[in-house]
């Protein structure tokens, strides 16, 4: 049992987008000004950017940043890191009345590849929630590969987030502190072509 | 306690090297052909490449590598998740043999920006663990800030892997299932300026 953590069911995504471009600022930058930010709560700093609030608002608006910052056809990576359920969560409780639709709504068809790892904190039984997961990936159609560390996770980017949403969703009604690391990429050369899941 | 996870005392580096600029194939390629991998396992995707050997292995060519992506200037970041004590860790057993002394050494000075967080898995008491930690860096002279759902660790580059290293293996003695997350900037127009601790 988890018995260290808050109760809020305040949901964060702290990342780093790196577009692979000399003319990274402008694609940063250009992706967070065309994102609707007002469902969440943001800081920026010199590595990363956080976003909390509601589990919907804050999918809806990671899934938006990739799409803006990918559209342009650069290669890209977003590493990041979804939580929920740790201790002393308290700035952005506000936007958790915010219960209306996503505010971003769906994006444009973009083949994303990626990798993730769940980590239930405080659970002994944590290696049979990973497991269950990784089999529901399986059925969702979205499962690329196991690796060491890690799942890959590809397809379109629209099915991609709706799979991460609802595995996390899944794990944090079993145990209170939820922790899912991952690292997307899109328009690589590595990707060999494939633009569909 | 933990009581699914291996013993075997393995450590794993999973990370995304995404240099800023549009010669980043280049970049990548070169760091990893300029860094002496023969103490580690190495295999590469679309998403990530991952290292594995013994520990002080692992953080040589990790250090190695990020100094080299980064020694011509150009803004990088390097998301990765260390770990060790994951079931069914085998592939690789053979380079814990490797007791020689890193092979790539001390790098350039180079200032890093980085956070991280630490997980340790299938323990109630996790934590107590993390607090030590950050105290322990604190002691260190790297720790720069707290925020949601990680730690700013920055200074030279030396001092800070030193420091990451020092606290894995800290936390590992207490835990056999440690993951810990560490997003590295280096060269980020966003440091202001800062080339130290």
């Amino acid at each position: 049992m988890n018995n260290q953590c808050g109760t809020s069911p305040i949901v964060g995504f702290r990342f780093t987008l790196s577009p692979m471009t000399s003319d990274f600022v402008s694609v940063i930058k250009g992706a967070l000004k065309e994102t609707n930010l007002q469902n969440v709560w943001r800081h920026t700093d010199d590595v990363s950017t956080v976003i909390r609030g509601r589990s919907e608002h804050v999918f809806d608006v990671a899934k938006a940043v990739l799409s803006h910052a990918t559209k342009t056809g650069e290669h890209v990576s977003m590493s990041g890191t979804f939580s929920v359920g740790c201790p002393g969560d308290t700035a952005g409780d506000n936007l958790l009345d915010v219960t209306t639709d996503p505010v971003n709504g769906p994006v444009s068809t973009q083949y994303v590849s990626s990798q993730f790892a769940l980590y239930p904190l405080g659970d002994a039984k944590y290696m049979d929630i990973i497991y269950e997961e990784i089999a529901f990936a399986k059925e969702r159609g979205v499962f690329n590969d196991s690796m060491h560390y890690a799942s890959g996770i590809h397809g379109d980017i629209e099915p991609v987030f709706s799979f991460y949403e609802a595995t996390f969703d899944r794990v944090r009604a079993k145990t209170s502190h939820v922790v899912m690391t991952v690292t997307f990429s899109v328009n690589s050369p590595s990707h060999e072509g494939r633009n569909d899941a």
